[in-house]
């Protein structure tokens, strides 16, 4: 990477600690500058605007939502076993950040009243990891490990329900036990979905 | 009510709605008195802090959660039926505020990483609501409506988390059908736990 792009690629780092802990509409230029030790137009000569920042903040975490859920989970055999790891890797993730907490889920509440291109870049990154799930879960239906009446978006619906308590548990109510809660409602869950 | 109480009270409404809309630190003693029509030191007249303010909004949304919730479904006989009615009466308020939000949920957000006692004020109105779920659950249990082996806090934490993928849905993601499928989730769950 040239000097640029790593100083680019720093700012984004920080940015993206700071958004997960006090939401990215707590990231200000003036924060970031701060805390890179740099001059707000320094920060501004990487990013054209507040916006923009935000964006490639989502994006980033994205990317790194991607790299440790998802790729690991699509090596593992189509169906069944994907569909686990990838509820495994999602518990552990959220589990990671009851300390920093989720852009996915505390951006959904910040921006349900906004417009703009944050909003729809923070929706288009939760769509796509839905999607993920919803495919795993069609393809356990196709493959007969999960009951032929099973609706893949109620299903998807209720383990993103888990994931959704356990963070309020974990993170607001300080309640690490919401780990294995969550945990114990998917084996409830999927069992009930098992084909026979 | 003497004039004074009642233009409280009229603060507080106006007060919950916007902290409803754009969260609890969305609430200022500026954003108010426009509202009102008075001066911001008219407000402060009524509420020495704009802490003061939020604590007093937890309050009243709790409150209103308790008459529109709560107390409808201790009308229903104990055990089931009541728990069947509780959790049907929170969908439907958080139907109802799909476009004008929840402070409990928004609240679990702003104040994941704050201390004080605004957050103190919102952790203790979650926790006695989780609390009268879970008599609901313990009760049935006791009554053999709902299985000897079933552990009352994983049975809440899996409501809760139905409705906080519900109001994720249908907030953030503009899908109405979350309604549908946080009840069907919730006869699944109520089947899987129930006694033979």
């Amino acid at each position: 990477m040239r000097k640029g792009e790593q100083t680019k690629a720093a700012i984004v780092d920080v940015a993206v600690a700071l958004a997960s802990l006090d939401g990215l509409e707590g990231l200000t230029i003036a924060r970031i500058a701060e805390r890179m030790s740099m001059s707000k137009s320094g920060v501004f000569a990487h990013f054209g605007s507040r916006e923009d920042l935000q964006i490639e903040v989502v994006r980033e975490y994205h990317r790194r939502f991607e790299e440790e859920v998802f790729m690991p989970a699509i090596r593992e055999k189509r169906g069944l076993p994907r569909l686990l790891r990838l509820f495994d890797n999602w518990v552990m993730r959220v589990t990671q950040e009851i300390d920093s907490g989720c852009i996915y889920i505390s951006g959904a509440v910040e921006y349900d009243e906004r417009e703009g291109p944050v909003r729809e870049q923070l929706v288009e990154s939760v769509k796509t990891w839905l999607n993920a799930l919803l495919k795993a879960v069609q393809q356990s239906v196709e493959l007969r490990q999960l009951r032929s009446d099973t609706e893949p978006k109620q299903l998807v619906f209720e383990m993103h329900g888990l994931i959704l308590a356990l963070h309020h548990d974990a993170r607001f109510l300080k309640q690490r036990a919401a780990v294995e809660r969550a945990k114990k409602g998917f084996e409830r869950l999927i069992a009930s979905y098992r084909a026979q």
